[in-house]
């Protein structure tokens, strides 16, 4: 064991701190975002299992239920869904995936009210002046989950099937099932334990990523047919209007980026999709030092240097030629940097 | 580093036989099979830097060249193809990825003539009389590359970066980028020292399975346009004649098996191609119990419950229609076997 607990970072003193909270507390409150992705539920249902384990009682609460995709973990753990009102009596609130109160959603505002001792376990990079009582942050964890991990290890409290597959489902959804440049080796020797515990990698692939409905790979192909290559085949475009989604309704757009990005020329990846009636939602994606939050931050969006978003007030064509035509701009004026530097 | 060891599956008496060929042996030629795929190359890559570290003097040599997206490892390693007549002198000759001499392909016969020791270093079953001197066989490990690396530790070889590359491109190429059911514990354990000691993963990604051409996503398109279900959507059925390949040449045909199998009714996957006028080649793969080796050898040929292929001297539109009724007809044998027992 001695070489797992040397390579695991230390703890820091804040980290500590956060950790005497969830010795001390009783009843629990964890808390997520809008939208919960699977590191933000598999981390829920670790730390819930590890609290419990430790006789603590605890809820889960986020401002929107699970996608189907994490039944296997909602069977198990009651993932409640905010409906207004008062939150339930708690004494800590552990805020799990997010430290801007804003992206609980609904759930911000009576949180913001509730006298609770708020905890913070996330690995995002938070702007501003920290807000909560204490915080377990660590921006270089490949997850939150891993996060949790590390905290069930201080705590020296077991984790259960429940747990595993929680902390398993945050690796494998955060880091793109160990393929996104977010893969260390911690992640992977956690992954190893977890799967040397019974956790079974190809069943809970199957789970998450195989839940597609028959009409998914139908709309892929339409999109597909709509590909339009930009800038020598660096830059790929495709989109989805509201009449298209009305007569095939396209849910995981992830398959199609990740399609695109197969192709060794492309280095940006737009996909253009009408939200509304003169509403576009952009979302970009890089495979190279391009940086696609700068571009999504020319039209109000912003994100990651190679996973960023935007919405744009435009009917699609336009939000599409707009999009690209600064999709190119950038690319060239990046080139140029290169020959002179060169 | 106790946890490590104690974990590794402990060397049988004749593994250590094996081993002392390695180590006694002086001038050594590191074969591998036809189409050689990322475990063989990686594997060859790891063993050829672990013997050079011991002071060997070491050849690599395949019936085929490596693909394009080895490269990486191509750029380090002198991968010969066998271009006929004798081969290299040397006095060991490891088999890696194989064990049946004649997947070796035209370096079979020569290999055969040779008096070299031959020490096969495999995880396929092997059916039938063991041909060679050694043999370093595990067939639970998920990689040959993991039957080095277990090598290299044995030897107390030191990995460089490339010994360490090219295990990883065996562990990742052979587990579906360890999504498959053969991604175990010591798969992790190993890809965690790698990533630690300077593997980068998306690097290898983008290396490995980025690769594709432009024109790729399109004829994936194409290919989902026709795209038929059948038995509830139970099976997925697409196929591409020689007409559609000279028009929009198909590379890469996991993607599309990927992206049916990502259908959560879908059990069976059939991909039909035309490769030579009246003749189809069919891979079948199976998310379930369904057998497609079972459904293959109807039709002569073979593989694994999961992933088979079979040629069938027929028109496409016939090979089509004959497969698929072979797998409605199993699928519903299978359900009213299921309703019996029930």
């Amino acid at each position: 064991m001695t070489e797992d607990r040397s390579s695991k970072p230390a703890l820091d003193a804040a980290q500590e701190r956060a950790l005497a909270v969830l010795r001390e507390g009783r009843r629990f409150l964890l808390v997520g975002h809008v939208r919960p992705d699977g590191d933000c539920i598999g981390a829920q249902a670790a730390l819930a299992r590890v609290l419990e384990a430790l006789g603590k009682e605890v809820r889960i609460l986020n401002p929107d239920p699970p996608e189907p995709q994490f039944d296997y973990l909602a069977r198990e753990c009651a993932y409640a869904a905010y409906a207004g009102g008062d939150v339930p009596d708690h004494d800590v609130c552990v805020l799990l995936d997010i430290s801007e109160l804003d992206r609980c959603g609904a759930l911000a505002e009576p949180l913001r009210r509730s006298a609770s001792r708020k905890v913070v376990v996330d690995h995002h990079i938070h702007h501003g002046e920290p807000w909560w009582d204490e915080a377990f942050i660590d921006v270089t964890a490949s997850a939150t989950g891993l996060l949790v991990h590390r905290i069930a290890a201080a705590l020296e409290a077991p984790l259960d099937d429940v747990a595993r597959a929680g902390v398993f489902t945050s690796l494998v959804t955060d880091t793109g099932w160990f393929r996104y440049s977010n893969t260390d080796a911690e992640t992977l020797r956690v992954a190893a334990e977890l799967v040397g515990a019974g956790v079974e990698p190809a069943r809970l692939y199957r789970a998450i990523f195989q839940r597609n409905d028959a009409t998914q790979p139908i709309a892929l192909g339409e999109l597909l047919a709509r590909l339009e290559y930009h800038s020598r085949a660096r830059i790929a475009v495709v989109s989805w209007t509201l009449a298209d989604d009305a007569r095939l309704p396209l849910r995981d757009s992830d398959v199609v980026l990740d399609v695109l990005r197969s192709v060794e020329s492309v280095e940006v990846v737009l996909f253009l999709r009408e939200s509304q009636p003169g509403t576009c939602k952009l979302s970009a994606r890089s495979k190279s030092e391009f940086d696609v939050q700068a571009l999504c931050s020319e039209f109000g969006g912003g994100g990651h240097a190679r996973a960023s978003g935007a919405t744009i007030e435009a009917a699609l064509d336009v939000a599409r030629e707009r999009v690209t035509a600064a999709a190119r701009r950038r690319l060239e004026a990046e080139e140029g940097e290169r020959e002179e530097v060169a």
